[in-house]
């Protein structure tokens, strides 16, 4: 049959948002702001331009403009690859045999196989702006680095990629994938900077983590001419470029008269979810419409439901600035039996304070409910999804099912942040039933809180 | 800036075909007709009926009816994913400072990262029609069989695939895809086939081969009850689901006034091909319209370049019907340092006489030239290409830069398959500088020729 609204909505290439839309300016409580390390002080323009380029680090300390024009070159690749279609999820409703309705917004038609490019394109852009030869920065499961690889490949700039070690040897096509497109990848923690020579020293056969290759990615962009770092998540910038996605979706849904009732988004720096939400928090913050926001995070690394919210260290080396957030400690690092990404110790200080005052709930899940979830989507909607995607498939399941019990035909959104291709070691274990689950015990993120600074 | 022409044209929903086209009705020359292979005489229905679903096998014999239409489960599938879209390649054109208008219609917008979707859904679905329990399969890169593994999974059936053994080994993560999918997948030559058992004892270690793995396949299918055997190239029924290709390429052409001179698509047995020149040619055939038509294959496995117009088997074990195709004979294997796929012996019957009558041209194109452009598109148009679909691009460039020297301002088409994202082992080879030519010798091809079959 045909539906009255189609299985995927597409918007026209002249309805791509122009600007992206910056949910600080609407929160009556700003995000607490960055400290300098060294004099606990907030970080000034000019401190935040040695490490990352000069525009970026003005979007980073900008609460008050809500809307920010978003370059015509930035647009200009954006129409590669946007508007994303915000998909019905008719075939799993069906399925599920639920009286809600279900959509999802799929970032994952690009070669990155995730939402990362909508903020790596603009990253790369104020560099190549600013006349830089490159940027520096980590990956974790690869794709924020396939997705600055390819962005630096269109604007000719360097790139340099320091990938978490045991990713770089559990996902080698991945690591080929950003070759291909002329990056430099390094394992990490690696001998060509200081801080990792010295994790390497305290740690030695480590596997790597995320706040140990960002600390690297920052030694190496601050001690190289020319060079800035970038960062996929976390930051404030990158929930401004990631609000592409929201923007569409509301545009969409506004388009066929959708009201979402709940929105889920998994979150591990809190790139998807605040990029999903912000626009409709902006109508929330507003008073113009309600919504229940969920953001999903592992049970094996759980910043928002178990962490504290406080000051930390950013990396493991210590060498960014301080940020109030919801944290594990600069110094968890999820069990190896973790597979399913969304590993960062702290959450976007943006969404931490939306969380910390009631406004978004959040929930964690423990990953073989989430393959299975994964399993279940890809045979019904047909899209292998990322198991970070998964984590938010999960909990629209689980809310849907919860609506075929009480019979409320809410509706649903949720992000599909990406494709699950590089991510079949993980599928395999799944497959083969040797997934298990993880739940750190307080005794575990005792140690992790030790190490949290003090900061008066 | 913004274009007349956006750089996605995404046909709506109720744009999308309503029936499949079937070039044989419009060839003043029919194909030649299957042979069955013990009597030498023309395949009836009811023979070809115990190898393939009943409405299949119809198809397979109609050379009349020029559309057919589409079943509404299929329809209701193919909107899952499409129809895809037909995308301007405006960067790439910049890039090589060409008059000439490039397009290109990109099928890898789904898990199975290609077009063999198109006709797997079809094919799954006459067999759940038919009551059947399950189908028969062989799969060499890994694509067909995935895109079969999906269309089962929709529909519930079981779903056994034989696997080319080199394929297997070295993309562990196609086969887990298909795992994932609920298939069941068997590194092929196999042991549980009688022909596999003798393939094994004529060639032991052998790598195995598509037309080995078909052999399997069909004697899995008749040798159980309930099953049938699909297909997912070289038939002619697999043009006709496919030619949804090419009925969206023309439909959105059509819409915004486009007027391809030359259309080019990658060709192993034939089904991308086929599929997207079909209705042009329809054109062609009726008078209405002219295009330059253009099959590209590998150098290492010339089919239409260097093959016999002749009847052959379509399978190593010769269990299969004998088909009038250009081949290199069923014992045909590409050198191993072939990594680009398109590697079957044979070509489509349909594009075989079209090519024959001088309707259709064909070039051979080696691999490091197929992977150095495929890097250039990647980088330029954010995709990364299936090996296979960059020999179209190698030839689409070529002709742009042709146009460049002349200054003619030719729309070119080209079909872009799929994604390369399971094909990382080819790329690395060709980032590192290690991937070779290899171009057969005459007596290689000798070898091949010697085994065809004698007819009448």
């Amino acid at each position: 049959m045909e539906h009255k609204i189609p299985y995927k909505i597409y918007l026209s290439e002249d309805e791509l948002p122009k600007q992206w839309y910056n949910v600080r300016a609407d929160m009556k409580i700003k995000p607490a702001p960055l400290l300098n390390p060294g004099t606990g002080k907030p970080v000034t323009l000019e401190e935040l331009s040695h490490i990352f380029c000069t525009e970026l680090a003005k979007q980073e300390l900008n609460n008050d403009d809500a809307y920010i024009d978003i370059p015509e070159e930035i647009l200009s690749f954006y129409r590669m690859y946007r508007p994303s279609p915000l998909t019905r999820a008719y075939f799993l409703e069906k399925a599920l045999e639920t009286p809600a309705k279900i959509y999802y917004k799929f970032e994952g038609n690009n070669t990155s196989g995730s939402h990362k490019l909508n903020s790596s394109i603009a990253q790369a852009y104020y560099a190549k702006q600013q006349g830089l030869k490159g940027v520096t920065t980590e990956t974790g499961a690869g794709q924020w680095g396939t997705a600055l690889a390819m962005a630096c490949a269109y604007f000719g700039l360097d790139c340099k990629v320091f990938m978490v070690k045991c990713s770089y040897e559990q996902k080698p096509f991945r690591r080929e994938v950003m070759r291909t497109y002329g990056a430099d990848v390094t394992p990490s923690p690696s001998n060509t900077t200081e801080v990792g020579r010295k994790i390497l020293e305290e740690f030695p056969g480590t596997s790597g983590s995320l706040g140990c290759a960002i600390s690297e990615a920052v030694e190496a962009a601050v001690s190289h001419e020319g060079y800035r770092y970038v960062l996929g998540s976390v930051l404030s910038q990158v929930l401004l470029h990631q609000s592409i996605i929201g923007l569409e979706s509301m545009a969409a849904c506004d388009k066929y008269d959708i009201k979402p009732d709940i929105i889920i988004g998994c979150a591990g720096g809190g790139s998807n979810l605040g990029g999903l939400i912000s626009p409709f928090m902006g109508r929330k913050l507003r008073g113009e419409a309600d919504y229940q926001f969920i953001a999903v995070e592992p049970a094996s690394c759980p910043s928002l439901t178990r962490g504290k919210y406080v000051y930390d260290f950013c990396d493991t080396g210590k060498v960014c600035p301080l940020a109030k957030m919801y944290t594990l400690g600069s110094g968890f690092i999820p069990s190896p039996n973790h597979a399913g990404g969304l590993r960062y110790h702290g959450m976007s200080s943006v969404l931490s304070e939306l969380y910390d005052e009631g406004l978004m709930e959040a929930r964690s899940v423990e990953q073989t409910a989430v393959f299975a979830a994964a399993q279940q989507f890809a045979r019904i909607e047909g899209t292998l999804p990322a198991p970070e995607s998964s984590h938010a498939i999960r909990v629209a399941i689980d809310e849907a099912l919860k609506c075929k019990e009480t019979g409320e035909e809410k509706t649903i959104l949720f992000g599909l942040t990406g494709t699950g291709y590089f991510d079949m070691v993980a599928y395999q274990k799944f497959n083969d039933g040797q997934m298990t689950d993880y739940i750190p015990t307080d005794e575990d993120l005792a140690k992790g809180f030790a190490n949290l600074p003090e900061v008066k």
